[in-house]
């Protein structure tokens, strides 16, 4: 894409910034922040304009809501009214349907991302949700994440949220659940190490590494999206479900046998092979 | 241990086998199987005796209980009366407090064991829990133990059960949770691929894993451990009350630094970062 007026609202952010880096060249790239102050500082380095959200969107090309998901919407309905109708207004919110909604309001030109990485990385080979709602110059991202390899996936928003509610929603919350019940149980990390498995420790680390996190984030994906309230329902009736399921032999063999079907077992039992013979020779080493 | 006559009941099932052909060698080994025709069938070709269980253990200086969770009781009561008093008697059930308590009525000798690898591995290296009741003859199945180079931790039935109620009993029973909400969700399995990250995907595949095993064994270590139960209903609560936690913001992230208290974060993380790393360097390749 070239010669465009790129506003980015929350540009000072981690991927505001990893966005302005990837598209200043052959572009003019203006930013917003928490402050003026705050934009002025992470603009100038890098000479690009800056100024309030409201301001910045006057006349831009294409304006990218970059804040967290918590004020997404808020932000939108903010700087909405003095976005122009022809300009490409576009968000790269884990959420979708709400967003989209908002940006519709105010523009001809609506596209809903979801880059699913973080602004750490590359993005070569990482995954992004497009969700193009009106207009067509949703194009010019396209090839802007095409020309940097990265892997697009299309659908609609709603979509887009249901699935993200099983990935991430259950994902996290059946963690959170699930070390909640292991500090509830107060045995200590020395007794729990004498009885661990390799499996055990790699749930239970990919669970530390979650609350290693920001709880804002985990936090407001469980709030924002709206269809992971019903997940986090599922998990407490699935639970209570299985409870009575379990005393019974013959009806779990045949729940066992039924979960089963929604996975690849064969697959999944080569992989995780592979992970416990690398976690048995290379991470206990250390 | 030399010139022992070590009567295995259950010696036809996966794990009797391997202890009988680890104990072989200078001791006199005899089996029992469902059927005498069984037990026969498996003795034969190592030169064994064989015969019910409740006939080979008269005149065992060892008895050892290598049977399914689900009838080992019911087999330490068929065979322990004739057990000699001065007969060690053992198990390697992945459930203690039943079993030991059992045990007890029968000899002044009794360990109980639970050795956590599949017999299909070499036991070096692998974790034994040792649960000495009664007398000190069980020094003798230490130094076994320790002859093959196996790691091993004392400890007590209900201390046993209750650790294990963690490390098996709530990750087998989140996995089974997690399980069935997605089978719920009705996405399908491409539709989750678009969307799935490194980590959901190892989640998801550990999930597999177990189910691409055997339900009863997973039912089994459910139903007849006595502390199990408790943790089903603390995955329930604690999804209730996180339910509640995470529509507060403020609650939310005290909540979720209070869990992290819990573990080891910056090992995991360091742990975790190797693991993805190889995810995306090797399994992804195939």
């Amino acid at each position: 894409m070239i010669d465009q007026k790129i506003a980015i609202v929350g540009g000072t952010g981690q991927f505001g910034q990893h966005l302005g880096e990837r598209l200043e060249e052959n572009n003019e790239i203006v930013i917003s922040g928490s402050s003026v102050e705050r934009a002025k500082e992470e603009a100038e380095p890098h000479g690009w304009g800056y100024g309030e959200g409201k301001e910045i969107v006057k006349g831009a090309d294409i304006v990218i809501i970059s804040v967290p998901i918590a004020v997404t919407v808020d932000v939108i309905h903010e700087v909405g009214p003095n976005v122009s109708d022809s300009a490409l207004l576009c968000d790269v919110t884990s959420v979708k349907q709400k967003p989209v909604e908002a940006m519709k309001q105010y523009s001809d030109e609506v596209l809903g991302m979801h880059p699913m990485y973080a602004p750490s990385n590359s993005i070569k080979g990482q995954k992004i949700v497009m969700c193009p709602e009106k207009g067509k110059k949703w194009s010019v991202m396209e090839e802007f994440w095409e020309e940097h390899g990265a892997d697009l996936h299309f659908t609609d928003p709603k979509s887009h949220d249901k699935a993200t509610s099983i990935v991430q929603g259950l994902m996290h919350f059946s963690e959170l659940v699930m070390a909640d019940v292991i500090r509830k149980s107060e045995l200590s990390t020395d007794e729990m190490n004498e009885y661990s498995t390799p499996i055990y420790q790699l749930i239970t680390d990919l669970t530390a590494r979650m609350l290693n996190q920001k709880a804002e984030l985990y936090g407001s994906i469980q709030n924002h999206n709206p269809e992971i309230e019903d997940v986090r329902e599922e998990v407490v009736d699935s639970a209570e479900e299985l409870r009575e399921v379990i005393k019974d032999d013959e009806e779990f063999s045949k729940k066992f046998e039924e979960l089963g079907e929604s996975f690849d077992l064969e697959g999944a039992q080569e992989r995780t092979d592979k992970v416990i013979e690398f976690l048995s020779n290379d991470v206990r080493d250390d």
